[in-house]
């Protein structure tokens, strides 16, 4: 017998493959987080982000607790999207309140030149062990998604130290440098194919590419320096695993403008942000790829009746049929209630049904 | 005879109307700042930015600056775009590597409600006195650029008391009291309308609006809290003086998914920043508007080499014919060598005569 048939819901599968489903699925991302007190009180029992995520206990424990508390129709691994790097001896570390930085930036070409891909097997090890125990975990509940940043995001860290700056270091290395650049980027794309297909040898049963900076670049260089190592990425995929397709999301923050060019790499599904309408989204990439999105967060920071709404607007604008898996536009804040969460997922289940009679 | 035939140089204003032009005018965002040396020694001298904004001697002095170095075909006014909250009481101040912060932002209902509209001649007297003094200082070479934040942009100062954030507080009153927030960009609105016709009045001889961060928005609420607003203020703007239309360029930043609303609000130019690609926004926008844009600035920190390929790019993407004011797609960065302004300056006018032929 199928796994997918052994799993007790699978809607979210279905959604990214656009097959029929009954309502439309949903997820948070960062679902395991800061606005949960629980969260809170494993991760100070952990004693710092990494500690949990370094941790396979730790990191099943918190993997599950959106799922406790929300009907949600996907878990997603636990961990950063900074692994890789990590892996390759950067030095991965947190500051309080602060975003990831790297220990060693790469700052000299020698530095550059000795990058070496990670075996997952070895250096990332904890990962994999967190995605067999969570899988185990989830008891055939609901999918396990499996992540990494893209190629550019990732290099983003490794050459500016950390993320959300202006990225002078990096665009004028894309700029003088090319070379350099895409050999950083070449040494990443392998690293994370050899990572997310570890993850789904592992069990994750679906894989998402984070590129939460590609928008910082112009159309020209997101297509030379993200889009193509995304692409290559989606091309060294394992696609079927345990006799089942594993579907792959790709999410360029920003990425509006491109998205008819992000949606022919070959990925499943497109993750939006909210700053683009998410009916028009679904006219610019036809029957090309499911989407995924996009209620901004700030939303969860108002009330119930207003959530509501809010959610009722995207579900409407996407409109009839399968193909869209019900997410936000980017991570959930720290100061969202949850029951404003719940509110959210609630809607999401109850109003979407009337958009998936036949 | 008429004041524009009086100008040495109109090309940037004839651009902006869509007139025929020999080239490609061109000027930069920020031009006035911090990677020259000698605007570095002035603000030594005036012991902070404000102090070099709110002195029209020294503002005069610094908005020659670049013109002295540059073949530039605009002058911009040295100023910032927070003055009008400024003049509403807020408390506008800069410490040192950070961007314009608030002393008083708004937090209570009551601080919204006592909110009024700067009178200009009494409480923005020092922008005027600097139009009036460099428009002479200037005279007659090239026009004067005036300008402001746009109402929500101002907005997200006003309440978060600075930018750059995730706006949650900005944007929880959005979503839980519209009303309020609406107040503030109405004031605002009514603030900016009579701020920009006193520095017409004054002598800028075009004016723009820099909503710094409506592309923070989702494409609903951009059209609420943003867009309407800019409207408002195009309609308010007075539109001849001195017996010559007054050109007004509106620039959202991340604003390229909205271009054609953008467009559509009675403004003359469209400013893109550098993730669009500019012939992509010209078949967008037809001829409803000219475009201002859109060099990724950190490609000045590269080398005239390369410069000059980039700017070729963009030039050759516009096309041929008038209505494109080349700029930055963002204000320069202070780690710009000058001598790679003058490369992508000369690079301009050398390369785009050849779409300017009949």
């Amino acid at each position: 017998m199928s796994q997918l048939s052994h799993l007790e819901n699978d809607t979210f599968l279905r959604a990214l493959l656009r097959q029929p489903t009954d309502y439309t699925p949903v997820w948070m991302m960062r679902q395991a987080g800061r606005y949960l007190p629980e969260y809170r009180e494993t991760r100070k029992r952990a004693g710092s982000f990494l500690g949990l995520a370094k941790n396979p206990d730790y990191a099943t424990e918190v993997t599950l607790q959106p799922l406790a508390r929300f009907p949600l129709d996907a878990a997603i691994l636990f961990s950063d999207i900074l692994t890789v790097p990590d892996a390759m001896g950067l030095g991965l570390y947190f500051e309080d309140g602060e975003g990831p930085k790297f220990e060693r930036p790469l700052r000299e070409e020698w530095e550059i030149r000795d990058l070496t891909v990670p075996n997952p097997a070895e250096h990332l090890k904890y990962v994999l062990d967190a995605v067999k125990q969570i899988r185990k975990a989830l008891d055939g509940s609901v999918p396990l998604i499996g992540f990494s940043g893209s190629p550019w995001t990732l290099a983003c860290y490794m050459v500016e130290g950390k993320g959300g700056t202006d990225f002078l270091n990096i665009k004028k290395m894309a700029y003088e440098r090319p070379d350099l650049l895409h050999h950083i980027l070449e040494i990443n794309a392998q690293a994370v194919i050899l990572y997310l297909n570890a993850q789904i040898e592992a069990g994750a049963q679906a894989v998402m590419i984070f590129d939460s900076w590609g928008g910082a670049l112009s159309h020209a260089a997101y297509q030379e320096f993200s889009l193509q190592y995304m692409q290559k990425i989606v091309a060294g995929l394992t696609r079927r695993h345990e006799g089942h397709i594993v579907p792959c999301t790709v999410f360029t923050k920003g990425g509006g403008l491109w998205l008819e060019s992000i949606a022919n790499i070959g990925a499943d599904c497109v993750g939006l942000d909210w700053t683009i309408d998410i009916g028009e989204a679904r006219k610019r990439v036809g029957d090309k790829v499911s989407l995924q999105g996009n209620l901004d967060p700030a939303i969860l920071l108002s009330n119930p009746t207003v959530i509501e709404r809010e959610v009722g607007n995207i579900l409407q604008s996407y409109g009839h049929g399968s193909g869209h898996v019900f997410n936000l536009g980017h991570g959930i804040t720290q100061l969202t209630p949850p029951e404003n969460a719940a509110a959210m997922i609630s809607a999401v289940h109850s109003l979407s049904s009337q958009y998936h009679r036949q």
